[in-house]
C-alpha cells in the first residue's frame, strides 16, 4: 500500500512561536491522491535528530516529505542532514545555481544563497515558482521548504511525479449527541463495516454536545451505507442531525 | 536538562479533517516552564503505533504528552496501548467511576462511559474539570484528551507536579529585508552567542520580503545584546526595523 510520512524540521514549531500550516496541506492533497498520511515527526534544527527522524520514516513509509530548513541560513541544516542520512556528498548543482541566478544577479547571488544550490549527489530539482531557490527528490524523500506558500508551489510542482493510489474519499455525520450514547451502536455499525475506518470526534459547543461521525474508504457505495446507518443510529437516539458531509 | 515531547494520537490529524491545535498550546505552556518541547509524533489510531511511539519517547524525554483517544468509542483505543506499553494491566478505577457518575447517573452511566474509568495499573488520575472523564498519569507519561478545551484544562491540573527548568525567553526583530542578505552577519552574531539559539524566518508578504530573528535563551540580558547586535545589522543593511518583541 502507498503512504507517506511528514519529517516537520523546526524549531519554531517546538517552541510554540508558529503554529504549523503544512501538515493539514500535505495530509489532504495526499489524501486525495489516495496516499494516505500515515505519521509525522516534528523534530529540532539538529543533524542526528533529523538524520534519525528521515532514516525511521523512509525505511518505513512509500514517500517522505520534509518541510523547512532549506533556506541561506545558519540555522538551515536540512540539505546537510539529508546528504548525511543518504551517505552521499553535498554537491553544487549548476540548475539549481542557474534559476537562483534568475532572481539574484551579481553580489546578490552571494555565498549564503548559492548555499542554497548544494544539495545530495543525485537528487533532483523540484521547481520553486515562488523564489526559485529549489527543493530536491532523493530516493522516496522530497525536500521541501518551510514557508507554507513555497511549500504548496513545491508540492503542486512534484505530483505528478507521485504514484497515486485509490483515492480516499470521507463522509461525515454531525448530530446533537453525546458520544457516550452512541458508542456501542457505533461499534456495530463499524463491526459491519471492516473496510471503512470510522471515527467519532466530540465537541462542547456552547449550545450543547455535539458529535462528528467520520467514515472513510475508498468505496462510495460503501460509505454511503455507512451514512445511512448512522442516520439510522440518530432517528434511535431521538438526536437532530445537523449536518451531513 | 529536563525536556518533553509529544505523541499526538489522531487519525483525524493524519487525514487532513483537523488541524491540529494542541501542539503549539503545550509547547508555549512548556516552555514557558523552562521545559522545552524536543520532539512531536503523530500516529494513526493504532495500537502498535503508539506503543512503538511512546516507548520511543518515554526512553528519551523527561516528559511525554499524548493528546487523543481516551474517550468511550471504539477508536478510543490510547489507555489500551499505554497500559501495554508499560506491560500492566488495564484497572477499573474507583475513584475515576466515582466522577463519571458525578455526571452520568443511572443508565447513563453505560458500559461505553465506564470504559474511561479503566486506566493503567498504577498510574494517577488528571482532573478533567470540564467534562469529569479523567486524564492519568504512569511514569513519566501524561496521557490527555484530544478535545483542546479539555486538553488545556487536564494541562493546568497536572502543571504543578512538572518538575520546571530555567524559563526560556524569546525575543524577535523583525526587519523588511531578504534573508540571504543577512545570512553571514547572522551566523556571526549566532557564532558570538552559542548559548542563544538564534532562528531566521523569511515571510513573503504582499508588500515585500520580510524576515524574523528569534533568539531563545535563558539569560534575558544576553538575548537583549543579541537584539542589540541584530539592529545594527539592520543599520547596516539599511533594513526597516517593523517590530521588535
Amino acid at each position: 500500500m502507498t503512504d507517506a510520512a511528514i519529517l516537520v524540521i523546526g524549531n519554531e514549531i517546538l517552541s510554540g512561536r508558529t503554529r504549523d500550516a503544512n501538515i493539514q496541506f500535505l495530509a489532504t492533497e495526499l489524501g486525495a491522491l489516495g496516499i494516505p498520511l500515515a505519521e509525522v515527526r516534528v523534530v529540532r534544527d539538529d543533524t542526528a535528530d533529523i538524520i534519525a527522524g528521515l532514516d525511521a520514516l523512509r525505511s518505513r513509509y512509500t514517500y517522505v516529505f520534509t518541510s523547512g530548513g532549506i533556506g541561506p541560513t545558519h540555522d538551515d541544516i536540512t540539505s546537510d542532514a539529508v546528504a548525511a542520512a543518504f551517505g552521499v556528498a553535498l554537491v553544487r548543482d549548476p540548475e539549481a545555481v542557474r534559476r537562483l541566478a534568475l532572481r539574484h544577479r551579481g553580489e546578490d547571488l552571494n555565498a549564503a544563497r548559492l548555499k542554497m544550490a548544494d544539495i545530495p549527489a543525485g537528487a533532483s530539482l523540484i521547481d520553486n515558482p515562488v523564489s526559485q531557490a529549489p527543493g530536491f527528490r532523493i530516493g522516496n524523500v522530497f525536500v521541501l521548504a518551510g514557508v507554507p506558500s513555497i511549500l504548496q508551489a513545491m508540492f503542486h510542482s512534484l505530483k505528478p511525479s507521485l504514484a497515486a493510489g485509490a483515492p480516499l474519499q470521507s463522509r461525515s455525520v454531525t448530530m446533537v449527541a453525546r458520544e457516550g450514547d452512541l458508542a456501542d451502536q457505533l461499534t456495530e455499525i463499524q463491526s459491519r463495516h471492516p473496510e471503512v475506518e470510522i471515527g467519532s470526534y466530540p465537541t462542547f459547543a456552547e449550545d450543547g454536545p455535539r458529535v462528528s461521525i467520520v467514515a472513510r474508504g475508498s468505496q462510495a457505495a460503501v460509505l454511503e451505507q455507512v451514512v445511512d446507518e448512522v442516520h439510522a443510529l440518530a432517528t434511535r437516539l431521538e438526536a437532530a442531525v445537523i449536518a451531513t458531509d
